[in-house]
């Protein structure tokens, strides 16, 4: 029977500083916690993606099925070491150790995708997650997170992207002031998510806007989008409101905008 | 100068009880906190609406104009009274005692809106404002939440549904399994939101599906429908996904499936 590692031993200690950016940096990992993250991350294709799993003995049992499929080392923990590197309420006693896959911009320049996002001073992580999950099922192929968004890596982002962190391409620290302007060089449309944009969402199609290669670009939850940053893209739209609401949240808004391009490019 | 009250006055412990479910039904009364929340409260048309707005000698000085302009009692607070009825993190130190002003289910089936929302189970007071909010951005007349639904006036929902409780007409603890029958009797077409749905929102619209009276009804976050429940609905409409994501957020579904409502009613 193997060794069940306590939140004191070296594994766990050093698995528990990736719930901290800069320690997830430093290890060039980061951790994915709970059945669905678990078992998006070993379908990945790319070995080497899962470098270790931690379970206590109650999820090993759980999830034998899942877990006696893969090579990856899975150790087991107690209880305490498990909710040491969870970051919710109720951990599920279930974490793999995966390595950061984010693709450098000037791929996304290189060759890019029908449909992508960009995330400016983003802050809240739990909506870094939802517009990836949003991004994902609308068809995107990359999230971009600019210099000083939420980190797609931070435990809550992960979580609530339920697995799609796996299937987009996601790129971090993005200098979007100039690769927005590379974007478009390359032939991508960039339209800049704005509550006061020039472009009605409802005329974007029709104009013909939504069926090239697009990127939508939004900003921070609360202040918006920075003018500077609108001012690089091709069109400026604006979700057109017909009740009393000042505004949509950013992660409402980015389903709606998503949605829409998904159904003109079909 | 008026009295400055501290965390053990009366008035201020009164307050207090309405962060729980069981206080706000006894007093008949909700906190709407922060600058947002209080001066949509205020700009309702209902008098009596705003029963009393507690403010901390900044928060009053901050928002003098404001508060200068209405005939409801501000009583000044400590910033430790204040931070005791507040719900979150760094307190505004202005909360507004509104009354409960929810509409009977009766009232709906009477005179039903062109589009309306029905939430069942959901668990999430924060998803329950943020639906509220992309309901009346897309002109939603009403948002009923089911029996064992989160409360709109819990303060997490005050706060995410950013002023538009107040714009929309909110049903509490609908008896739905007797009211969607109800409302289809009434012409409304009911459409179920559903990952297994046998329409696609694609054909919604072009099937005229959208046009009528229509209800939206969402399930719980993590479990869906309830299939009962959504067997008494008209249809069973999914939104089509083009990745690898199982499923959408549900306050992302909601807004792809608000917006595409309003689209078609234009």
């Amino acid at each position: 029977m193997s060794e069940v590692l306590t939140e004191r031993s070296a594994r766990v200690v050093a698995a528990r500083k990736l719930t901290r950016r800069s320690g997830r940096d430093a290890a060039g990992a980061f951790l994915a916690e709970g059945r669905q993250s678990v078992v998006e991350a070993l379908a990945v294709a790319e070995p080497g993606l899962v470098r270790e799993v931690f379970a206590t003995e109650a999820a090993a049992a759980a999830h034998r099925e899942l877990l006696s499929g893969t090579r990856v080392p899975v150790r087991l923990v107690t209880d305490r070491a498990a909710a040491s590197l969870s970051e919710t309420v109720t951990p599920q006693g279930l974490v793999a150790v995966c390595a950061l896959a984010d693709v450098p911009a000037a791929a996304l320049v290189q060759r890019p995708p029908s449909l992508a996002v960009a995330l400016a001073e983003l802050a809240d992580p739990g909506n870094a997650g939802t517009v990836l999950r949003t991004a994902d099922a609308c068809g995107a192929g990359a999230v971009v997170f600019g210099a000083g968004s939420a980190d797609p890596y931070n435990g809550k982002a992960v979580r609530s992207s339920a697995g799609s962190l796996f299937h987009v391409d996601v790129v971090r620290s993005a200098p979007l002031p100039e690769l927005l302007p590379a974007l478009r060089s390359a032939g991508v449309t960039v339209l800049a998510a704005d509550g006061q944009g020039e472009v009605s969402l409802a005329d974007a199609g029709p104009a013909g806007l939504l069926t090239g290669p697009v990127l939508w670009l939004f900003g921070n939850e609360a202040r918006g989008l920075d003018p500077e940053l609108g001012a690089l893209a091709d069109h400026r739209v604006r979700v057109p409101m017909r009740g009393r609401a000042e505004s949509l949240n950013l992660a409402a808004a980015a389903a709606i905008c998503l949605y829409a391009t998904q159904s003109a490019q079909v």
